[in-house]
């Protein structure tokens, strides 16, 4: 009854069950999956469960998974597993299948090499349509997918790629050379995947080939692999972006000290930064003693500063990271922001100005403060958009040039020019 | 000499050739594209292009080109059209089509219903996989998709789905609804985005079918625009979290005017929220008239607190974005904050305890402004955590609970610890 209702399933809502149970029971559920589905299965579990399989598994039963896994999840698998999990897994492997899972683990985390798999279809310039299904029928099977082709000559050369539906709407004595396309898209194995998500969200495949650096087709990267790089690199940025380590691991499934951990180093680097600030203050001493109310608007002058500059930072960061934003563009966008902020600034600062003149029926504090803002926004929104150009210019990752960072520079900025702007205009 | 170079290129590449041409010069090029991918890089173009284009060409050209749009790319241009425009273009379609657009043209924005194209294949359970093909062979050249099969019973109600690599590999005279998947993940037609982006990250789909509330099939997305949907998504949150108004358009190209009203209503909210703190800060004047010293700590104090609210809120928000937090797990997000809270406060606490008493030689100063931070980031990592949460549960956006909002509200508590920390260590 069981195997009834998994049959029913969707082969991610079975790994799902996997979870939570113990050693025993999933070994018991794995062995009632029926072949077709049980590597497929495996693929989706997490991978505290994939480990546990593989620990209570007979060398016999692991072959029969490895060998319809797909290399990209036999991969993904051996990285995340303890070094004892690894050796028998590829002990129960043939030295040639050992060999291509080790070259694949060599290539570095977040390259082409890393994401690809192996299994795909390749066919002939000169075999014809009809030879081309005969091949696809008999080797099909276990491949990512089936729906691109690629053509290779010797040396396995990519040449072209082909669609199935190409193949289904061309005669079956057609050659493949005549119908297939020649103008390949693809990237090399160390490319970044950043890159290779952008190249999926332009050109909307469904796989893209990888070849080596003699253009020797070496792989080919599945749009749902694409998929899952385009949501973490989205997460890798929300993090940078707090003034957070990236993690590779969900939140609940992370552990305090190392949540700690990615947390620390930038709040300390922030929070000594921010003495700079604290210093400035000081130096300004004689004005707020003199002038008390002047200490009661340093945090809506700090915070509107940190505010209208992050604004702008997360603009300018989103903007790159979707290809929309160049650093050839720093002018254009400087200008774009220069001219909101006056707008914008103008407009806080008559707000402001106004509520302050008649709670505190002073014109002067209502000028000071009014002036400060305007040029705090400027400031801001000018730092906000020009620090992640800069960093993308060096090649550092403009996501940290983000609210934390900015913040904290438009802090002592804003600081500086408030009480400059009030011993000019109050004269304390 | 110029139509053999665009035969090169790839249609995406081609539409971008568009983008700065005059209207002439558009109406030529468009003119010298093979038949087969006019439509096809039509699709691609902005949408100003679109407009140009539908502007000067003849209704015969026109009709040409709708005849070969799919339908969602028809209404995604439609919807960013100025009226006589699209008065225009729906005259050349004939009554039948016509209606089929004000159908689609009515869906709410964000729905199945906005994003699903009618371009599908259709399958009987009583045809053979032979029968199925020859269907696919004649119909299947303007199909969105052709990779994934609908078999639809009477009056169109969705009884499964089958795909070409299932047909490939199974025998032709195999009956459809013997190798039919019959547990089918679909939506309805008013299903949000948000949810249609998660199934297709989930179950690697690429395409998922839209039924209506009985059932009947009405239409498909594809996993390439389900892609454009997740980027659409993230730089929702992206926005929303930094506080600016989301909006649908690229940074350049939107207005000065556009970008400061899509900023000035959070930063006046924002601004005038902090006068909140400002009166708590003047309530202590006495405080710091008698030791100025304190104003120093403010910023410090102030930017470590929205520092570890907005890391922790950026967690939950984007946990809650994968779908990896529920509201259910509150309690559990809660005490994971409080112990990272309390590993980090401790920490800062000492870092800048020791700091302090080494520069100004005050072991009270320093116990003031370390307990302050240990509170404050207690209270901040709790704030961050639970308002998400509370959001998400109250069916508001939680990803408005970020840096901006969390920032402000721990500004106000974390000065009012402060002062109250002082006066109890240092007696002011
Ligand atoms: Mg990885
Ligand atoms: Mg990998
Ligand atoms: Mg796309
Ligand atoms: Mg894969
Ligand atoms: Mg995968
Ligand atoms: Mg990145
Ligand atoms: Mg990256
Ligand atoms: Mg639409
Ligand atoms: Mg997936
Ligand atoms: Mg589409
Ligand atoms: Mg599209
Ligand atoms: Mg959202
Ligand atoms: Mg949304």
């Amino acid at each position: 009854r069981l195997r009834a209702y998994l049959s029913e399933l969707n082969v991610v809502d079975i790994a799902a069950l996997f979870l939570g149970l113990s050693q025993e029971d999933m070994v018991l559920l794995f062995r009632l999956l029926p072949k077709e589905t049980a590597a497929d299965t495996f693929s989706y579990m997490e991978s505290e469960a994939q480990q546990s399989l593989c620990e209570a598994m007979n060398d016999v039963e692991l072959r029969a998974v490895l060998d319809e896994l797909a290399m990209d999840d036999t991969v993904d698998m051996l990285e995340e597993m303890p070094a004892n999990v690894v050796k028998k897994v590829l002990q129960s492997c043939d030295m040639q299948y050992r060999k291509s899972i080790n070259q694949f683990l060599s290539y570095p985390e977040d390259s082409a090499g890393s994401l690809m798999t192996i299994e795909l279809v390749d066919l002939k310039s000169s075999m014809t349509v009809g030879q081309a299904f005969d091949h696809i029928r008999r080797t099909g099977v276990n491949k990512e997918t089936i729906y691109t082709c690629y053509v290779i000559g010797d040396n396995r050369v990519l040449e072209g790629v082909v669609t199935v539906k190409t193949l289904l709407l061309a005669d079956k004595e057609t050659l493949i050379g005549e119908i297939m396309e020649t103008n390949i898209i693809y990237v090399h194995t160390l490319d970044d995947q950043e890159q290779i998500a952008y190249l999926f969200g332009k050109y909307d495949f469904l796989a893209l080939p990888v070849v080596d650096t003699e253009n020797r087709l070496v792989g080919i990267i599945t749009i749902d692999d694409a998929l899952d790089v385009i949501q973490e690199e989205n997460t890798e940025d929300f993090e940078k972006m707090a003034a957070i380590s990236p993690s590779d691991d969900s939140y609940l499934r992370t552990s305090v000290f190392t949540h700690a951990k990615k947390r620390i180093v930038w709040l300390l680097i922030l929070m000594l930064s921010a003495t700079v600030t604290g210093t400035i203050i000081t130096k300004y001493e004689d004005a707020f003693a003199a002038i008390p109310l002047l200490v009661a608007f340093i945090p809506m002058i700090m915070d509107t500063g940190g505010n209208c500059g992050s604004q702008s930072s997360t603009l300018v960061i989103r903007g790159m990271a979707l290809n929309e934003i160049a650093p050839r563009d720093a002018l254009r966008v400087w200008f774009k922001e220069i001219r909101v902020a006056l707008l914008v600034g103008v407009a806080l600062a008559l707000v402001n100005g106004l509520r302050i003149f008649f709670q505190y029926g002073s014109f002067l504090m209502a000028a000071t403060v009014g002036f400060t803002l305007i040029l705090t926004v400027c400031l801001s929104k000018s730092l906000g958009c020009i620090l992640p150009i800069v960093a993308k210019r060096l090649k550092v990752d403009p996501a940290i040039m983000a609210a934390p960072i900015i913040t904290t520079v438009v802090d002592a900025c804003s600081i500086f020019i408030y009480f400059n702007v009030a011993l000019l205009v109050l004269h304390v």
